[in-house]
């Protein structure tokens, strides 16, 4: 299972992962989880806001325990984000069936579409639009950087634009949801699995310089307008403020106008992520960073602070006996759908901490330590539930 | 004339025109040309290293006055750097028919191919090739953006990569070189026209900044390696150095990997542009901007320092009735070609001193002073020189 997803949207020379929203590799992905879904004779559903879902019982029956991650990458992303969580949903399963556990209720398993948002900017889209957090109208003109809407991606993909917005009915279904992710830092030390406690309020700010284009071998140094000089302000400033503050900011994407080797650009565009562990201090910290940038800035996402459902939490911690709970500085759409339903995580030990690279990692021996607490959560939760 | 070539290549938002070298616009750029030579009863002539000449009287003959410039041009870039020089070309030709001139020796416009170096990074291939200052070899090796090497792109284009190199035979037809071309900067003053002394040392040298792409959300500050941080230290230090060294250093190209919002870069590429009054101070400014940067840095094109042909020069100022004499920090064809004949550079007085850019800008009135200076310039060469 996990060998046929492996060669996917694979770039040949990082060896990391292109799959990105609504492209060519994004539908191999899609292909994958529906014949992973035929193959196991589950229900298989695209919901209005393109997100896949792989039925276990009546999908109409309500009260539904749902797993799942998303398939999606950033650029040269690893095999694991995203991947691990759905693959892990479909071994789970596997697993239940084999020790023959029926379900009372129906279990579904979930592909979030556009989680990391490496194409249009705002992460957790399929989330987002189906508890409502994200207005449709909105996400329709999301563009790439070629220019291409989200709408017209989707419609290129095969699926409709229209159709897409918050999914009460949906929504309704579903009792509880687990998702089970890679750790992306270094937090669990000798543990293999551990349960998610918080994950902190974060952003996407563009910041966008404005200069004058002017020839870089006559224009005298002190005639120019260069708003790479302020660029490359903000982004050290950026790392001192985040320091001080104890949280994190990055400038990890630019765009440069016209981005000649001789031409003092006209514009320099810059993406700042920035994480903090309360609002409070996010908002200070991103403050100081705009306010002596000289940028224009937009605010292009924003994610309160999640906590997750405490009694569901607790309850996992107990099943799986004790493990780590550890909050994360990352989104993801158990975040977003915290905010509408009983909503817990599990993490797999990443040995080295490295995340969003084609180093990242997890033992195999690990995986298979998460599969069996995922199992595990879903036996209890279908039957405590029914 | 030069309503035909003015929406060649312009970009709908910016306005500022992208000829690239060996592009659909500049096949555009040449096919006008080509036009008119024809028009004119002109041999014309494409050389090995596929710059475009056209004759008026015998090529074979020896002993040519040639002037010219170039049509490519940097990313949106303005509408006089290069055209003027081939326009006013033209136009001066047509001002000796009229007034009933006949050469005495040939007369030869040139169209040198990739002056502005916008596409494989160095600038003047054209004359660099003919002249031998760039080994064959290594520019149809040079790669654009997308990974197509010159070498493919001139093949595409038509012309013969393995024919580029050396041509002794065409310099030595040729007894002397003069390109108008628009001032780059505001040191003309009131005068509409001037003439070149020299063109300052410059080069280009890339700095690859190596880092390790992680997660922006999971990250810990002191376990990163961002290389977008010494990149922006470099911005400033560079800046800082140009300033105290009266010299011009300036990074206005860059290239991030990943570039993804939420993704620390794993390499941050940037092109750094300096230019200094003399050797000895551009060679301590780059040593002082490498030495802090903690990046790989890559010297990918240098021009010495260009002293025109005194002789020339002093007779241009005479013809002219004392017209100022100034430096310039860019290059051009004929600071490469000055190397190889006597050479002269005519300038045209720009108002605000923008260039490489949509509002770069030349008043009519002094874009026919320059016509009228260059037409008597040729008229004496052609006649001194018979």
């Amino acid at each position: 299972m996990w060998r046929e997803l492996l060669p996917v949207g694979r770039h040949g020379t990082t060896g990391g992962y292109r799959r990105h929203a609504w492209t060519a590799a994004d539908a191999d992905c899609r292909a994958w989880f529906e014949e992973q879904a035929r193959r196991r004779g589950l229900t298989y559903e695209v919901d209005r806001n393109g997100n896949q879902w792989a039925w276990w019982g009546d999908p109409a029956a309500g009260g539904a325990v749902v797993t799942g991650s998303h398939l999606d990458s950033v650029p040269d992303g690893g095999a694991y984000d995203g991947p691990l969580g759905v693959i892990s949903a479909f071994a789970a399963l596997d697993a239940l069936r084999a020790r023959g556990v029926t379900g009372g209720r129906p279990l579904a398993i979930g592909n979030f579409s556009d989680e990391e948002g490496a194409r249009f900017g705002v992460a957790c889209v399929g989330s987002r639009l189906m508890t409502g957090v994200l207005d449709p109208g909105q996400a329709r003109e999301l563009k790439d950087d070629h220019g291409v809407t989200l709408g017209t991606a989707m419609e290129r993909a095969g699926h409709d634009p229209d159709a897409i917005g918050r999914d009460d009915d949906r929504l309704a279904r579903v009792a509880a949801f687990v998702e089970l992710h890679v750790e992306q830092g270094r937090n669990l030390g000798d543990a293999q699995v551990g349960v998610a406690s918080s994950i902190w309020p974060h952003g996407r700010w563009r910041f966008d310089f404005q200069g004058q284009a002017n020839h870089a071998g006559t224009t005298r140094l002190e005639d120019r307008h260069d708003p790479m000089l302020a660029f490359a302000a903000a982004v050290l400033k950026a790392r001192g403020q985040a320091e001080r503050a104890g949280a994190l900011a990055t400038f990890g994407k630019v765009s440069v106008e016209p981005n000649g080797t001789n031409a003092i650009p006209s514009r320099v565009t810059a993406w700042l992520d920035s994480r903090a562990p309360d609002a409070a201090t996010l908002d200070m910290l991103v403050k100081e960073i705009t306010h002596e940038s000289r940028a224009t800035v937009t605010r292009e996402s924003y994610t309160p602070l999640v906590e997750f459902d405490g009694r569901l939490r607790d309850h996992l911690v107990g099943l799986l006996g004790g493990v780590p709970v550890l909050p994360t500085g990352a989104g993801h759409d158990a975040g977003i759908l915290a905010s509408a339903l009983p909503t817990a995580m599990l993490f797999v030990r990443n040995p080295t901490g490295a995340s969003h690279c084609p180093d990242e990692h997890a033992e195999e021996a690990d995986c298979l330590a998460g599969v069996a607490a995922l199992a595990h959560v879903l036996e209890d939760l279908l039957r405590e539930a029914a």
